[in-house]
C-alpha cells in the first residue's frame, strides 16, 4: 500500500526492553494473554512511507504523519490478531496510541519475552515488537 | 504513598487529542468498550514522586522512573477498572507501555471523547487521560 520495498529481518527476543525511535504506534491486547504491540518508526522511514501513501512529500512529523501511524498499528494489531485466531488464541485489541518525540525510548511491562522484529526500508527502519504477560 | 500533595483540577473534555509530557504510561482496555488510559508526567513531578516513594532522590529520567511509571499505571488502571466493574462495567487491562523522551506527544485514536484530568502537586503538573470508542 506504501509502495515501499520492505526487507523484514530475523526476528529476536530482546534482553534488554527498551526501543528507541521518533514516532510509536502503540496498542494494547487482552484475551488468552494480556500484552502489547508496539510499531516504532525512524523518522525518515515514516516520512518516506507516508509521503508514498499520499502521493505527497511529506517533511515533518505533525498530525498527519500520527495519524497515518495510529491506522498502520490498527493493521497490524488487526492482522496479527486474525492470525492468531485461526489457531484459536482469540485476542481483543484496545485502541491505538501514538508517540511522536525525537529518539524517546519505550520499555514494555509485561513479565513474558519481548520479541521484536527489525524491518528494512530505503527510507530507514522501523521495528514491531510484541510483550506479553506469560 | 509518594508522600506528594496533589490537587486534582476539574476534568475537561479535550477538543484537540493531543497531550504533552517527559514520561507517559499508557494502557490499554478492552471489555464492554475498547479504550486507553495514558498518565503523563512532568519531569520534575515524577522526579518528585519517585524521590520520595524510594526515599532518595532522582536526578534524571532512567529506567527507575520508568519502572515507577508503569507500576503508577497499573495501579491507576486497576482502581478505575475495581469502581467501574462494581457498577457493571467490566473491563480488562493490557499491560503498561512506558515511553520516555522530553516533551514527546501522545494521541489517542478512539472516537469517543477524549477525558482530561488535571493534577498538580508541589512538583508539577501530571494528566490522566481517558478515550474511548463509541
Amino acid at each position: 500500500m506504501a509502495f515501499v520495498a520492505i526487507t523484514a529481518g530475523k526476528p529476536y527476543v530482546k534482553k534488554d526492553n527498551i526501543a528507541v525511535g521518533d514516532v510509536t504506534g502503540v496498542i494494547g491486547l487482552t484475551g488468552v494473554a494480556q500484552g502489547t504491540i508496539a510499531v516504532t518508526f525512524e523518522e525518515q522511514c515514516i516520512l518516506t512511507i507516508v509521503s508514498n501513501m499520499f502521493g505527497e512529500k511529506m517533511e515533518e512529523l505533525n498530525e498527519d504523519i500520527a495519524d497515518a501511524v495510529g491506522e498502520l498499528t490498527n493493521m497490524i494489531s488487526g492482522q496479527a490478531r486474525r492470525e492468531l485466531d485461526e489457531i484459536g488464541k482469540v485476542f481483543k485489541a484496545a485502541i491505538p496510541t501514538v508517540v511522536t518525540g525525537k529518539k524517546h525510548s519505550i520499555r514494555h511491562y509485561g513479565d513474558g519475552p519481548k520479541i521484536a522484529i527489525p524491518f528494512q526500508t530505503d527510507g530507514g527502519n522501523f521495528t514491531i515488537e510484541v510483550c506479553f504477560d506469560r
